[in-house]
């Protein structure tokens, strides 16, 4: 009936659709959550703006509000949002009128709550189109409600509210995505019982945000001038910044969860650091495309840890979240509000560069910005004072995607004079007016060509629009959803208990939020200031190292992540001394989990490390080819020596693979090994011998319940393990107590109770092989985590 | 008589030497050239220096002018400059002038032209030293000559003029030291036959700049601050700059041989790059060990190569040129006045950290400086206007060692104060008074901590006072001489034809000669303006391709170093394409030298190179351990394995040393490449296969006269070379024939003969067995410079 009416009044009008273009089928927009405050500010205001621009399109439109309350009281709250609907600058005033009319009877509002209100929705939806003979096209689901809702909202619809075939179905859905990496894999998997990928679409605003959606077509139109700098050669930094003035006042029940890494971080940053560092697909308008080169970046990037980032949390939080949580007086809070996040990415485009992610809420102004600062490469013969100030290359090159607000208050492009001059879609973006007296980002203005917006555009406006059209390429999938949490959940995870920094908010923050690089880490740049910290807020300190025995030998024990980092140097001083003396070092190196994490602190810490003359040797190997996942080596290779430069003559993998056949017996892997190890190692006796424990008590790959390899004269065996793959080669017992350091990491809780036994028992290699271990003029060295010592 | 005189004026001085202190014995200083331009200048105030501070020292002094002038007249014009010499502004007047009383009664002038003057000079000091009972301590010959004369000074000087055994004798030697690496050893060898290498030294004066030579006690007394930042991970470029008003008037036919780079860069900028570059000593102080670590840091020296220069002329040094050294209208100069020149250690500590010298004549401003300029590692929350001007760890972070003149006009250390506070020696360096207005680098002369010397101090007065004390490490002995000829003859031989930019001179430079660093070379910034351009000057383009064909497939000819560079952008290009469509590039390389300038291109100009899947194989390879010199793998992995990421498991060295032998029959190493390749290479047919040509008609390490490996099903074969190590493992005809590319690259004068030959002859693998490659399927490209193919 309403439809008919609306129809009625479109043939009376020119701009507007006629029955024949109206062919193209008919759209039903369905908002969940039709009544809360995003639909409020943003989401009714872009579906009317949808409205306006395709009411020519040749679809038809009816829009249905829904959310939990009763018919009368949903339709009044809904109405008053709508009456205030705004006609945009850009539209002329009659024509927004009459549309703003015929939009608001295409509305109506739904209580939807049982399973029956889902059947009954459907039953209208199909009766309307029936009445009106139209086609339907598809159907769009807008969930704008928390998340804890969406699976039961999914339910109902996939099982009452699906079109009929031959039309689409599009769910839209908004963050907040999962808590971590856990609680987004079942959100996914949940929505995915109920919808196809390409059903889904997971809103990010920031991909709404003009600076932000145009950095990919940006790229792309660029190509010329940026394909010889957007690499590592001659980007200096690059910074993605979110700064925003208000707090978390009033939404600390949700913020107090959240956090500033997951509430901007994982998702808005996250994103536009994507669009900087993924290879630019041959078509950037091919969703299909960018996901794949977005997922490839996620892939490069280095795993954060704890020290990747500085947290801060402005000083009135507490008692904001003692207030509105109703928590005791002595609660305190960890959740950061400020975070400054270094990112590096492994990929040989990007490797070194720093990406600087920070945001945080009671800053001391609100700004948002992509700012790629590029290697001043230049000389100037001339001196200072006399260098023409228009165009010269010893000023900084930046390109800057300028969200919006800070000085500009606009969206906008910046790129430097002396960089290029950029080629920009005439339609979208023009050339803005200078401001004389403006500087940013330390020039004047006029540096820089500065393009701004023709119609500045709200995000919603934008992703609605995008919905409408189907740019899939403007959301996120599963896949980019998950590989994001991925990435980020570790950092969450260990930083879950580190204390944060409080600073006082606004202009008072001076320099106390300043952070710095240093080491390949971050750290604030100023000492924490006393008079701000609240002594009942110190945490008992997450670094301790015990220095005792275990099994008569040294132990040296501290929590997992500080105690790689002793071991680390402790090898690297090792090395050091021996390459002194010797002129070569001799380090011969287990697989398996534990040691990929030292690997890693070695490749990324230690550039002082006498590589050139270390030789690695392995401890053991399984019987797989040495590029195959599972091979150690491979493990070895990927986290160590392919960042490190180990001459390839001193690299020494197992020789498992001979004659293209794995650890047959007469290719004489072992003995082979074995006068590899006589001809290089003067008598045989290692620098430096890395083990780990198995739950079992092996060591190398020397079993329990196995002689092999545990005496003779034989020095390198093959044994069979009780774990797939069976077959490895190894070490020997006697060979490893020829060394004259051996260092023994045993990490996690999981190692608890082996480690107990161990404490206990003497000499009995045959039940447990670790227990043998005991070097005959070498020095034995347990590097053990609390979890594994305590429990 | 005269010093008689001397020590009766003495004993009535207490500030001067008593007859006991004066038993420390003799010391003779022989000024060679005593009339000439330096001795005016800068020597003789030296010695009066020297005596002044040394007339309590205990030693006594004669000082002998020497030149070819006849002793009337050269005794005139001697003493005419002895009268100028002046009084130090922290010298007493008094005691000056007493103290250059006697020094003039101590200076005697001699001709010395024939040998038996040298003989006489020497019995001359030997009477007076018996007349005055004196012990001889030791003679000083100061060579203050043109370069040519100093074999024969030296011969009579090593036959007439040695001291009595007991007594040193200590030559001084004044650039130049040679043109180039050839005469410079040419000159150090005739010096050696004269002189022990403690006896010479030879004169840098850039060594007694006071700011240079407080680099090495900078970085010794601040090790503190400087360990963890002097390295690539914060130092983001050096500057080490001379720049000059002055234009070469009156001087060129000095200059027109040596140019700026012999003039300044080979001696003193080179100077402060070591002292910067090198290792620090445990013992600044002791020379041997400085010596040890300036080689090193020779050692590691990126080869120079014609690209990493940009070279510049002062117009008017044309005309100056044909007036002074009287040669034709047409007459062209490519003597550079200017030069910027890009620097690169692949050590450790400074791989990838540009070294940026500069020196120019004609100039707009006369300055001398080190910079180091620090990477900005912070990021500041605060927005800019809110910044703290004084300690925000955003500003520039820079430590300058200012060699004098300019905006300061004065030696000085400026430190950033956001780096540190550092430790000066109170007693020579003193804070200095601040200029609020001026601004340097970039910034407020008080963003720095500012030393002056205590006592300023000419470079010439530190140097005599250093030949006095014997610190030999203020001296440039052999070995660093001939490393530093051996560092920048490469890059002279290259330029010696390359046209010049021309520059107006002055402040009208403007920005041509401004220059930056793009893909590891320098160019100008500015593209040639064209009216500064003298037509006559252009010089026939250095850059040419040219294509046709050679013995039927394709040539691509040029001159060697773009020869090259065409080489490694057309293996790239193969590269992607096949990784592209297969996912893997199968790439085989031959030994021998002309393939180490591509391997050096592919490391440091390819980056986007899919190194992480390509497989590298060799096509040859010589019976000798991998990690020996000889080895072809060994220069493979020197030159391009070490610098780029190829998977371990990709690399396939061919297995010449099984079982800690080489190449025995038994051992099956042929057979076991040839499995490999036919396991991972489909078809066994490579993607690219480069290949050489020997002057015989070699190719890979197939010889003329043998069938082995011509033809038949086995493809790799042992085979006999005619030179040493003859055994050789190679890849057999039909196997290269199968590849899918084979490019053959010919490079010198040396291939001219056997290319002309090629040229000529058809299929004759017996007698030419590069010519039988003709891949069956495949393309073949000859890549041939313009000397293998013009002659």
């Amino acid at each position: 009936k309403m439809l008919g009416r609306v129809l009625c009044t479109v043939l009376f009008m020119g701009a507007l659709p006629s029955l024949v273009e109206a062919s193209q089928g008919h759209i039903s927009v369905i908002l969940v959550g039709a009544t809360g405050d995003l639909a409020n500010k943003y989401l009714w205001q872009g579906l009317f703006q949808l409205y306006m621009d395709q009411v020519s399109s040749g679809h038809s439109f009816t829009f249905h509000g829904a959310a939990l309350a009763a018919l009368e009281q949903g339709q009044r709250l809904m109405f008053d949002i709508l009456k205030k609907l705004a006609c945009p600058p850009d539209e002329s005033p009659n024509r927004c009128a009459v549309l703003k009319d015929q939009f608001l009877k295409l509305c109506q509002y739904h209580q939807l709550k049982t399973a029956e209100n889902y059947t009954v929705l459907n039953r209208e939806i199909e009766r309307m189109l029936r009445q009106e003979g139209l086609k339907e096209a598809g159907r769009i689901f807008y969930f704008s409600v928390a998340p804890f809702a969406y699976t039961e909202i999914a339910r109902h619809i996939n099982s009452s509210c699906r079109p009929p075939p031959g039309a689409w179905l599009r769910v839209v859905l908004e963050k907040p995505f999962g808590h971590d990496l856990k609680s987004a894999q079942q959100l996914a998997a949940e929505l995915t019982s109920f919808f196809r990928e390409e059903e889904m679409y997971r809103v990010d605003h920031y991909l709404g945000k003009q600076a932000i959606a145009h950095i990919l077509p940006f790229r792309d139109q660029n190509r010329e001038f940026l394909d010889p700098i957007w690499n590592r050669h001659h980007v200096e930094r690059v910074e993605i910044v979110l700064k925003e003035t208000v707090d978390a006042k009033g939404r600390t029940s949700f913020y107090e969860q959240y956090g500033v890494i997951r509430d901007v971080m994982q998702n808005h940053l996250t994103e536009a650091l994507m669009f900087l560092t993924m290879e630019l697909p041959a078509n950037v308008s091919r969703a299909e495309e960018v996901l794949q080169c977005k997922l490839q970046a996620f892939q490069s990037l280095r795993g954060l840890e704890k020290n990747s980032a500085v947290l801060g949390q402005y000083q009135a939080y507490a008692s904001q979240v003692q207030e509105e949580l109703q928590k005791a007086q002595d609660y305190t809070s960890t959740t950061p509000t400020f975070a400054g996040v270094l990112i590096h990415s492994d990929s040989l485009r990007w490797e070194g560069v720093p990406f600087l992610l920070t945001s945080g809420k009671a800053l001391d102004e609100r700004v948002g910005y992509v700012r790629v600062l590029f290697k001043n490469r230049a000389y100037c013969t001339q001196r200072e004072t006399l260098r023409d100030a228009g165009h010269s290359q010893c000023k900084a090159k930046q390109i800057i995607f300028y969200i919006g607000h800070g000085a500009l208050n606009t969206p906008a492009v910046l790129v430097s004079r002396n960089l290029f001059k950029p080629v920009m879609p005439e339609d979208s973006w023009r050339e803005a007016m200078s401001q004389p007296d403006l500087h940013i980002f330390g020039q004047a203005l006029s540096d820089y060509y500065v393009y701004t917006p023709v119609k500045e555009r709200d995000a919603y406006s934008v992703l609605i629009s995008n919905i409408y059209h189907g740019r899939k390429d403007f959301f996120i999938t599963s896949e980019s959803l998950l590989a994001s949490w991925g990435f980020w959940t570790p950092l969450l995870d260990s930083i879950s208990h580190q204390s944060v920094r409080l600073y006082p908010g606004g202009v008072e923050n001076q320099h106390l939020l300043d952070f710095e690089m240093v080491n390949g880490e971050l750290a604030f740049t100023l000492a924490e200031p006393v008079e701000l910290l609240n002594p009942s807020r110190l945490m008992p300190s997450d670094y301790r190292t015990i220095q005792s025995k275990f099994r008569q030998s040294p132990l040296v024990s501290a929590w997992s992540e500080d105690l790689i980092s002793q071991l680390a140097s402790d090898i690297e001083k090792t090395a050091s001394r021996t390459v002194a003396h010797t002129g070569q070092f001799h380090l011969a190196l287990s697989g398996g989990s534990s040691p990929v994490v030292l690997f890693q602190r070695l490749a990324r810490h230690h550039y002082a490390f006498p590589w050139k003359h270390t030789h690695i040797w392995l401890v053991d190997e399984r019987c797989v080819p040495l590029s195959d996942t599972e091979s150690n080596f491979f493990s070895l290779h990927n986290h160590l020596l392919q960042s490190v430069r180990v001459p390839y003559f001193n690299v020494h993998p197992m020789p498992v693979h001979l004659n293209q056949r794995l650890c047959v017996e007469e290719d004489r892997g072992t003995e082979l090994y074995a006068k590899e190890i006589t001809a290089l190692v003067a008598n045989a006796s290692f620098d430096l011998v890395l083990l780990g424990v198995g739950t079992d008590g092996h060591t190398a790959s020397l079993f329990p319940q196995s002689e092999n390899g545990l005496k003779g004269s034989q020095s390198v065996v093959l044994t069979e393990s009780p774990v797939k793959p069976h077959q490895r080669m190894s070490l020997s017992l006697p060979l490893i107590n020829k060394a004259r350091q051996v260092f023994i990491l045993v990490l996690g809780k999981g190692k608890h109770d082996i480690t107990t036994l161990l404490s206990r028992v003497g000499h009995e290699p045959r039940k447990w092989p670790v227990s043998g271990v005991s070097p005959s003029s070498g020095q034995l060295v347990w590097y053990m985590d609390y979890e594994a010592l305590l429990g």
